[in-house]
């Protein structure tokens, strides 16, 4: 796969359309992965899509990606302290991109702090689904 | 099962009995179960106990609660810093009881926040393993 | 009085009913009262209930209280300052647990620390007044 | 009394005219109350003037103030740290204006925080017995 | 002009009426300018209003009030860090009343401190376009 | 203008291309101009472009905007404390997307904390200028 | 009373002797009482004793004390938080030395702040009753 | 196994020689399980070596160790933040030893903060793989 | 002008020798040009003298000397807190004097923070109208 | 000597009499000494009296002090950092008595932490030289 | 001397063997001599062996050792503010490894930091005299 | 010596020219004095020029300086903690210059602290050996 990119969801982004609809809206994880999908394809990209609840796969997922064109992750709550993901996403060469689908700054103060963000190459945050989108783009 | 209830223990819960007897006692995971379960049949509940050292499976289960009646949690030491399992309880909505055995606000300071208290309906603390017996008479 | 507890309510109880009903509910102090009584009698218990908006009348009674069996506090708003009740709680050998109506750490930051906890013996909290209840029924 | 006001005066306000001069000036609470009594009654209201040194004393008059059209209210020292004064006035359904003769920004930094502020409608600071004035006529 | 005071307004205070109504009411800063002008004139006082968003704007016209007999000031959110201005307030021998429309305790945290304050002679906050009137009374 | 969008640039964005190569690239403003404006049109947007290094000027021009389609503000280090711009963005109907060029979490730690992602709808945060093109195709 | 001082003593100290004796000793308040007198006797002294678990009690005693020769005070845990006795002392012009029992700095932080000590003439802490009688002596 | 040690590797260290090799060399995991090895064969001791990604696996580990004769333990950035991890040290009543490759202390500062040295019985710190070779001395 | 300087003035420095005299002198910013000149003149050098209580004035001068042999800059109280003029001055490739007349240390706490500091040459602080003869002096 | 104690003083008592009169007085180290062995003679004690600027000196003496009958130690400013002396004290098995002649709670903050406290018997501050002859008199 | 190294010890380590041996041992300083000397023996090392009180003389001895091959240093409580032995350490180009005999994490908090590793090559803690021992291993 | 001034050097600063020369530069503390000898014999000064790495040294000299006309001192690393040398420049009536060589502030942030500004005349920041010339200067 000359090139791929690796989409990473963390814990409790299966439940969406399902968690909190007023934060995070109705759709779930499968349309996020067809429109990411619909996107790749008009640009010849091919997209690697994986979620977990467990930190310990989201680090494999990243060591596995390192012969990837990059990486956009969204680690859900891992975000505000997984100082591990951080030092797997350091441990790779590949450009990395943190999401967020909710404007995070708007909500309890423990989402303002990111611990990825100092070895991630972007944030793009608040957008929903479309910051994936975004982010795909930014490889561009 | 039209009244079950999960009994959730979070990490280095299974060595209840070998573990620093003079804090916990020296009572095991499965004589909890069983005299959880005594009680539970009196008041007509069933109760899905599960244990792991594992975070992830811990969300997991949160998840797969929910279509249970309430959950009783026990999340150990991910009471101090995993936003993963509150946004996991955030995100079903099922009545959640959050338990401790010791008063931790005896102990280390670190032991005094817990993160999951906000998203839970109650807590009850301090009283050894009947403070397990408490939160299930909390739903009666 | 050989079985005889004392249940202490600290300021702005005695308005319970009237008082942020969103929050605190509809029934009166003597509502509670009544609950606790009968709760009581079904195990030989007595109570010595009591009410006070004055800081100083706590102290004394918690000193009165050291030839009871047991103290259940619900200590208001003191229970963020008032490291005299807690000093008041150490000197007598009796077990105190605390209880509190509302879910403390889903409201303002200065509810979520309890100088009493770390000389009660436990904490009930988020329950309404099946607090107390379960603080009555940890005695037995 | 169709239109009455509490005017509350909380721990050293007894002292006026005799504490700290340089700081509260040479005049007493008697001529408070008669200043304020000119003022009221030329708006056609009256007023009900109290001073205690008893943090539950301030509790029990603003229970009973909850038929008052309003409160004045001049916590002194309680002002930093009597959170249960605070839920007090939450738990009456009267406007509360929260009055300082001294400004106090420019003192010690603990007088800085008031715990009462969020529950009241607004604060007037810094103008002597004015300020007590400018409270009155705030209601107009 | 042997009696003329001075209203300063600070950064979006121009959008009174249009500015979260919510907070700040429906009236405009016009109305405000008409109500004062009116109580002014009744106590043998005139006034010069002025409003900007640019923070120098604000410290020159402070400067300029320097033989006037008095200043109102609502500095928006300059209240919050803008050392600038209070060291202007600072540098003129003038009374400076300090007013803020809305209770800025019931709102975000960073609202709750002034860098103004410990050069104001007082504050009035909470009492909507009324705030100012009263301090213009202060000065009587 | 029937879908234009203001695209507002804070305080030493003026020296694009001048300033510090190494985290801010070779391309000058102008540029910026014409890429975003090429971008524009290909989906049939106009944009009003504005730089000042006067925090009034960005204050005046946000409440200009509020009849435009969408606000794309670097805030420069305006972001870090211009709580006067804060509430400028909170005064207009319209959305706001923040961008920043460098990855600021990467820098100096003043630079993490921004007073205006909470009442901005997202941020893109790190991809040079490419962070505008995004912020652009955001509101698509 | 040509040579009157106030011994004042705060919440709990009239459970000396039952009190944590690991802490307090085995002697009562009364002993305390003995010891003193005896030793003021000597000196031609004479004192009032004075207990109390009511702050406004110890607030009343200091006005009423404002025309001794000294005060003597052990403000128990009001020493960590009660700014009203605090500005009780400061509103009296007669010295006050502050007195504990334990070596608060061996025990819990928040004994380690007094809120007293800016306002009293001296501190002698850590000498049992003996603490007392230095304090007496320091009248001398 | 009469005399066996346990050497456990945290999260990323499965990329040692591949993963920032400026700060941790660019020998791999395999080479420094058979430096190990040769160094305990010298002394008689057996080693079961074990690395994840994954906290709960090193809590399990941990847990399984506890009829060994020590643990060493690199916990990579688990370090930081695992009480879990912690509290299943607490739990086994096995001498454990803290190493690091790295000088953490000349690092970011998130790295300075152990929680884990509380409860191991001494840290080694900054000598690449010697760190662990001294570990194992520190054994005889 | 080949060896020419910029000095420049920050907000409410216009009024040196009205403004608080006991802090600033008696002097004015005319004398301290005057002075300036004298000494520059002994040396070869010319100087732009600016002032302004605009923060964006300050940073177009910064920019505008960008060609200048170096720049002597007094911020006010800009210096407390002016990320952007930080920035500006970072910005240019040009060595900055930062001066303060008074000792800023012996000042209120918020004095004692410069957010300018770590992007200056040095500091001159404390010796009034001679700080800057001092950084004039510094750049021979 | 039987009956033997050390009176050590720290860094600057050596210039009491000469430093800031207004907080030391004019009395010198020397006059404190003849005070100091006039107590002690009439209770049949001898004192060893020593004062050093340096802290090494102040160690080496407490050493030397082990079999002395106790310690009356003024610290001066080392009062406020010195570890090293607080761990001499805690290494010798001597009672320890910490005094200040100012009361150190009424100036600058830096002065109201003792890292000496906790290892001391009693602290006695603010009663100029009359500190050290109650310090004295606790040794009866 | 081609092979020499520094054991350097600061304050209060002239009293091994005395000091708290609960917490230090039994053990004295000579013998940690004896057994550094013999195991450096047997590696062809020679040790400089240095003690004292005073912070002067361990920054003049690491001065002096800058010809050495390394240092070994147990700065005692300088650990955690001597910055003159960090500059010290610093200004010499010698590897430096710092050591500990207890666990300082186990201790009281302000044992938890020092000022001294990240000057320091690594750190080797808690091992008692052992922990030399290592250290000096841990320059073959 | 009747226009005498003492020039003092803290710690480490007998290695200049030696210790990081990146950051000291490469001339030593002996081309120091003679550049300042000369600057002073041209204005009829005369110098005493001290250096030690000992805290007691420092203050020592400073009471020694109580009859110089001024002192320069470059506390080195005692900047950031010495209380005691800050008391002893207080102790004295002699006019205070503090200098470094380095900007302290774009270094470590323990460097941004000085405890003795506060005492100072005036501190000169940065400009390596000149920071002593422009000081000498300040006396003129």
């Amino acid at each position: 796969m000359m090139n791929n990119y690796y989409v990473l969801n963390g814990p409790n982004l299966n439940r969406l359309g399902k968690r909190e609809p007023g934060i995070y809206g109705n759709e779930t994880l499968e349309t996020l992965e067809m429109r990411l999908n619909d996107l790749a394809q008009k640009h010849g990209m091919t997209l690697t899509f994986k979620q977990s609840n467990h930190e310990g796969d989201l680090i494999d997922w990243i060591h596995e990606a390192e012969n990837s064109k990059g990486i956009i992750i969204n680690p859900g709550a891992f975000t505000h302290y997984s100082y591990a993901i951080r030092d797997a996403i350091a441990s790779v060469d590949v450009p990395v991109v943190e999401v967020h689908m909710s404007n995070v700054h708007k909500r309890e103060s423990f989402r303002h702090q990111s611990v990825i963000s100092p070895v991630s190459e972007g944030q793009i945050v608040g957008f929903g689904m479309k910051s994936y989108e975004l982010a795909l783009m930014s490889f561009l």
